[in-house]
C-alpha cells in the first residue's frame, strides 16, 4: 500500500511522491491518519542542503491525526482517536524520559540521546508530511485531544512551536512579575513571547528584523518590538527598561544575523554570526539573571562562517556571564514536559496560538510552501500541511 | 590608632605594614579583632599583577574574628561576639540580596553587582589581613558562632572556600545519588568534593595535576582522582564510569593549563588555555546534565594568551552543549546561602573541612606564604593567618 | 505632637481619636505620611471581640504613604518617597528573613515568630488607620513606589490581600495549565482568583455564597462561580470538571459556613464549621494534588462551636488527605516575598486589581464602614480609607 | 503448572500452600523467579485483620528476582536479568506516571490512583511472597541490577522500604545542615534516619519505645535517640536542640501509641491514638518548618478507638500547624523517583542499608515470622525470605 508524502530530493528541493504506508511494527505503536502536519524552520537546515541529509526521507516532524491502528500492546488508545504526537519520539522508561528529558530519550536512536520524526541523525522513524504516520511507544507518545475537529490549528502547534516556545521561558525560569528578552520572532519566539504573556511577564520585548513578525509580537503577545536594524538591541532595551532585563531567550540559534555585518537585504549567510544573539544576551540580562536557549546549536556545520564555528565551537563571553552569574540552559524540547496543561488552555480558551499560522494548504502544495517558507518570504510566518 | 596588615606593594609582593585602624562609619557597621583570616586563591590575581589592583590595598576577605565595636543601629551583636564574615559585603535588603543573591548586591559597590573586603573593583572595603576589620550591615552579614575557639579553623572556612565548593555543587544541582566531575583539586575543588560527599553524590571524580591534592581529595572526599597529565581527562572518567557523568564543577576558571600545550612542569602560564575546563565539562558529563562553574572567569585579561581571552571571548563548544541539553550556572558564591546551614555541620560533627587546611602561621609570616602559595609549592593547600 | 487614628474601644466599637504622633525610635526606622490605608478582613476578629485585642490599639496593617523622616541608618530612602509597607514588620536578618519568611520574623516580636502592625500579639507596632506610622528596619520593609498618585488603589493592595491571594496560589504550587479550586470570594479569595488568571491557571472555579461576589469573580477572573448554598459544592465542581480539581486554595480560614448547617440568611455564628473548607478541599482536589492555605487558623478560639476547636484542634479527613496523597501549606503570606513583582505588573499593566476596591471615604468614615463590613453588607468588599 | 506462595487466610494466619504460577498476561509483562522478598509492616494491616483483605490473596509487595520469561512488547529486558520491583504497579504514561508520581498511577486499578502486588484494594495483582512473579509494564516498573548476588539484602530493601524511607525526607523536603525529628524507628523510620543522615542532615532526633530500634538509629545513623515512654519527646527534643527541629517525619501512621494512655506494655492497641504523633510533629518542628508523612493512614479504620477515626477524621491542632506556617507532604511512596539514585548510593558503596534486616529465612518460616513480627518480638526488624 502507498501513500503520498513530502520527499527530500536534494539542496532545496521537495516533491510529493508515493511512498509505502507505514504499518505497526510493534506491539506498543500505533498509525494514524495525519489531519494536519506543519512545516517547520528546523525542516530548512536539512532542505538548504546545511545537513547530513540524504534524499529520500520523508520530512514532518510536528503531526496530529486519527488513530487507525492500534498494536496489541497499546492500552489507552482506539482506533479514531484524535491525537497529537510530540516531535520527540521517546520510550517512556529510559533515565531520562523518566527525569522528564524526553527529548533526550536513550532507547530511541542507537548512540545518541534523542528522536525525532522525519528528521536527519534523529533515528528511523519516517515523517508526517504525508497521509499516514506510524507513532512509536503510543500509550507514551500520543496526546489525546477531543473528537471533532475545533483547534485543529492550534492543537498542530502542540506538536513542537508551542511547547518549543514556552521551553525557552522555562530554560530561563520565566517567572510572573519578570521582564524577558526574546530574540528572534519566528514561530518559536513568538511562541515564547506569548508564553510569556500567559505567564504574567511585567515586560516582554521581542528582537527582530522583520516588521511584519514584529507587528505579530506586539499584537497577540502585549510584547515591545525592537528592530535590531535600526540600532543595538541590547541598548535599546535598556534605555526602554533602564537597565538589564530579568530574562532572556534565544530563538535563533546558529544562523543569526549580526546587526554588524553588510550584506543583503533578503535572509544573507554572509550576514550570520553564529554568537550573536548569545553574546547580545549576555549583555541584555541583568546580573543573576537566567538564558533559556531553545534556538538551535550544532556541533558540526559545514556551512559556517569560519573553523572555529564550523565545529560548534563559539566565542562567548563567558568573562562578562561569570561576572554576571547568570546561568543558562540549553536543548530542544522535552514536548510532554508541557503539551499536556497548554492542551487544557487551548480547550479551556485560555491559550490560542493559532494567530501564528499564516497558511494552511494541501499536503500537494508543500514544495512551494517550502520554496516560499525558504526565502523567508514577509508573512509566511507559520504553514501548516493537510493532507 | 594604626594596626598591622597585609598591604599589596605591586608584583609578586606584599609587605605587613601599619595602616589605619578601622572605626565604625555607619549605624549599622561593626568593628571586630580579627583571630583567623585567611589567603585565598584569587588573592593572587591580584598578587600577581594580573588585575587592575593598586599598591596599598590591604588584602584579606576571609574573616573572622571577636567583636569589639557596635554601631548605633546594630540589634543582633555585641561586643565579645565570635563572627565569621562571608567574604562577599551586602546590604540585605536590594532584590538581589532578597533573592538570596548576595554576592551580586547593588547596594554596596557603585555601578556594579557584588562587593567584597580586600579586593580590587569589589568596592571600597579594607581586607581582613590585618588586627582589625570593619563589617558594614553588621546584622546582616556578620554569622554569630559559638564562644571559645573551637573548630576555629573550619569556621574561619565559612568565609569562602566551603561555602564556594559547596556552590559549585549548587550550581549543578546535584543531588544524592549523582555521579559527578570535579575539575581541579585546589581548595576551592576540594571543598566541592567534599561537599558532593556530604550531599550522597554516588561517584566522585576529581581532576588535577598535583598528587598531593588528588591524595586529598581520595583520603578526604572518597573521589577518584583523575591525574590529566596521564590522559585525557574525559576519557579516563568514561572509561571508569561507562559514560558521561551526571553532573560537572569547573573548579579551576581561566588560568586553566590545557594538557594538550607544552611548557614547564610548574605552573606555566604557557600552556593556559581558558576554555579547556569547560570545554573538558561539556565532553565530561552526559546529556542533560549540569555545569556548575563557580572558578572565576573575567571579562578582562590583560595575562591572557590571545586577543579574545584577553576580553574573557572564549571558545566554548556551544554545538556540543546544544545537543546535550545541558544546562550550566555561573558566578561568585552567595555565602549566606550556605553559612548557616554549614556552620550547624560543623558543630554537630556531621562536617570537618579543616583538613584541607595546610598552614596556620603568624600575620608576619603572610609575605613568605605567599610566594610559596604563588609557586604552588607542594603541600602548600590552604593557608590561615594568626593576627 | 498628636494625630487622629482608628482606635479600638471593645467590641464592635472603634472611634477615630487623637494619639501621640509616631516618630524615629530606632536608627533603621522611617516615618510616613499615610495616604492610603485598608480595613482588612482579619480586623474583623478584633473588632468582634473575638481575640484578645485590649482597647486602645491602633487598627491598620495595610499602609502606604509619603516618607516624611528617616532615621540615621536608612540609606535608600529620603523624604518624599513614595512607598507601601508589607503588613508583615521583619528585620530582614533573622533566619526565617533570609529564607524568605518575612511573615515569621524571629526578632520583631519575643517569643514569638512574625510580627505585624496594629494586630493584637504581633508586637508593639502601632497601625496605620492614622495619618503616620513609623516603619521599622525600612530599608527592608518599605517597598518604593514611582512618585505621584497613579495607581494608588492597586499599590495599597500590595501591603496584604493582592499578595496574600497570591501567596495562597504560591502555596498550592499553581502552575500555568492546572485547574483550582478557591474556597472564599473574599477579598482574599477573590485576589487568589485573579492570581490564579494572571499565572495562566486552565480553569478557575470560586466557590462563596453571596452573588455579588461571585459575580466579581466571574467578571475579573474568567472563574466558574459555584454557590455552595445550592448544593455540595465539592459535587458542582467534580461535575462542571469531570473529576477532581489539581489544586485547592482555602481562602476562608476557622470562621468557615457549613452549607449543612442551618441558621439566618445573614453571616450566622451558628453555622460555623472550622473544618469545612479544608474538608471539602480534601475531597475536591484530585490525588496528588495541593492545597494552598492561606485563610486563617487560630490555636486559641474563645468563640469555637466546640471544645476541641476552641483550642484549634480540628477533626481533618486525614485519612482521605494521605490516600489521596496531598501536600499543603499554610501561614500568613510572606510579603516582601511577592510585593516586587506585583508592583511591576502593575507599573506595566499587566496586573490592575483595583476591581476589588468598593469604597474609597475619609479616615472619619472608619467606624461606619467598620459596621457595614462586619455587617457583610452586599457590595463592601475592600474599604480602603483616606486620611 | 503452581508454585509455593504465601496465602492470607483470616485474621492472624498466613500459610505457604501451592497457587497457580504467574504467566505472561500482556505483552508488556516479564515473569521473575523470585531470590528476595521481604514482610513489610503493612502487611501486618492485612494479617491482623484490619483491612478489607478476605482470604486467598498472596502477600508480597517488595520482590526482587530473575527474569525467566518476557513479554512480545518489551524491549529493554531479557531472560536472566536481575531485577527489583518498586512495591507500586504503575502504567508510565497516565498523567501521574508522567509527573512522577507513579504511586498514583491511574490506570492499574480501576476507579482509584494507585496499584500494588498482593495488598488489599491495590487491584489484581499476586503478591511475590512465591516463587514467582508477574511483573506489569515491565519496561517501566522492573530496575535492572548488576548480575550475581552481590548486595542482595540491600537491593531487595529497594523494593519499598529505602525509596519510603527516603521519601519522608523528600516530603520534608530535608536538606543538608537541616535538624530532623523522625517518628518511629521501625524499619521505614530507620531507614528515614538513615536517608537523613545520607543527605547530610545536622542533627537527627529519632522517637520510639523500643531500645534495639534506638539503639540502631543511634548505631547506623548517628541519630540521637527519644524514648517516648520516658518523657514527653517534643521536649526532650526541644531541650536538646534549643528550641524546634527544622523538619520532621512521621514514620508511625495511625496506629500509634499515644505515651499518655496507660496499658500493657506489649502492643495494646487501647493505647492507640490516630492523631498523636502527627500533633507532636507540629509541636516539634519550628515555624516555618516542614512534616514529611510517609506513615500510612487510612480512611476507614473499622479497628480505630473512636467513631470520628473510624472514617479517618483524625483531631489535628491545625490552628497551631497554621500559626507556625508549616507545610506538609503525605502519601505512599513514588519509588521510581528514587530506586536508581539508591541503587547507585549502594554499588558505589555510599550506602549499605542491609543493616536494617534481622531475619533472612526460607519462604516456608514465612508464618513463623508473621507471627513474629507481628508480636514485635525484640530484635525482629526486617524480614526477608526466599524461596
Amino acid at each position: 500500500m502507498s501513500m503520498n508524502a513530502v520527499v527530500y530530493k536534494g539542496e532545496r528541493e521537495v516533491a510529493v511522491e508515493e511512498v509505502e504506508q507505514p504499518q505497526i511494527e510493534h506491539p506498543n505503536d500505533v498509525v494514524i491518519d495525519i489531519t494536519t502536519t506543519c512545516i517547520c524552520g528546523s525542516d530548512l537546515h536539512m532542505y538548504e542542503g546545511r545537513t547530513a541529509a540524504e534524499s529520500g526521507i520523508v520530512f514532518g516532524h510536528e503531526n496530529m491525526g486519527i488513530v487507525t491502528e492500534v498494536g496489541d500492546a497499546v492500552s489507552s488508545l482506539e482506533v479514531g482517536d484524535r491525537v497529537v504526537a510530540p516531535f520527540n519520539v521517546a520510550c517512556g522508561f529510559c533515565e531520562n524520559c523518566e527525569n522528564g528529558y524526553t527529548g533526550f530519550c536513550t532507547n530511541v536512536n542507537p548512540g545518541f540521546a534523542g528522536g525525532a520524526y522525519g528528521y536527519v541523525a534523529m533515528g528511523p522513524y519516517q515523517g508526517g508530511q504525508a497521509e499516514q504516520l506510524r507513532i512509536p511507544y503510543a500509550d507514551f507518545n500520543a496526546l489525546k485531544l477531543p473528537d471533532g475537529d475545533e483547534h485543529e490549528d492550534s492543537f498542530a502547534l502542540l506538536a513542537d512551536i508551542f511547547p518549543t516556545g514556552w521551553h525557552g521561558t522555562e530554560l530561563a525560569n520565566l517567572e510572573s512579575g519578570d521582564s524577558v528578552a526574546i530574540y528572534g520572532a519566528g514561530p518559536v519566539g513568538l511562541m515564547a513571547a506569548y508564553s510569556a504573556k500567559l505567564k504574567g511577564a511585567a515586560e516582554i520585548y521581542v528582537v527582530d528584523r522583520v516588521p511584519s513578525r514584529l507587528e505579530l509580537a506586539e499584537e497577540h503577545c502585549d510584547a515591545t518590538p525592537i528592530n535590531f536594524e535600526e540600532g543595538d538591541p541590547v541598548e535599546q532595551i535598556k534605555d526602554l527598561h533602564g537597565g538589564g532585563v530579568d530574562k532572556g531567550v534565544d530563538a535563533v540559534g546558529y544562523q543569526a544575523i549580526d546587526p554588524d555585518k553588510e550584506g543583503d537585504d533578503a535572509y544573507d549567510p554572509a550576514r550570520e554570526n553564529p554568537a550573536v544573539v548569545i553574546n547580545n544576551l549576555i549583555r541584555t540580562v541583568r546580573p543573576t539573571g537566567e538564558l533559556g536557549i531553545p534556538g538551535l546549536y550544532v556541533p558540526d556545520d559545514p556551512g559556517a562562517p569560519d573553523d572555529m564555528a564550523a565545529q560548534g565551537r563559539l566565542g562567548i563571553d563567558f568573562g562578562l556571564l561569570f561576572e554576571k552569574g547568570q546561568a543558562l540552559g540549553t536543548g530542544q524540547c522535552n514536548v510532554k514536559e508541557y503539551n499536556r496543561e497548554l492542551r487544557d488552555m487551548i480547550i479551556e480558551g485560555r491559550a490560542d496560538p493559532s494567530w501564528v499560522v499564516s497558511h494552511r494548504v494541501d499536503l500537494e502544495d508543500a514544495p512551494e510552501m517550502y520554496e516560499k517558507f525558504d526565502n523567508r518570504e514577509e508573512g509566511v510566518t507559520k504553514v501548516l500541511l493537510e493532507p
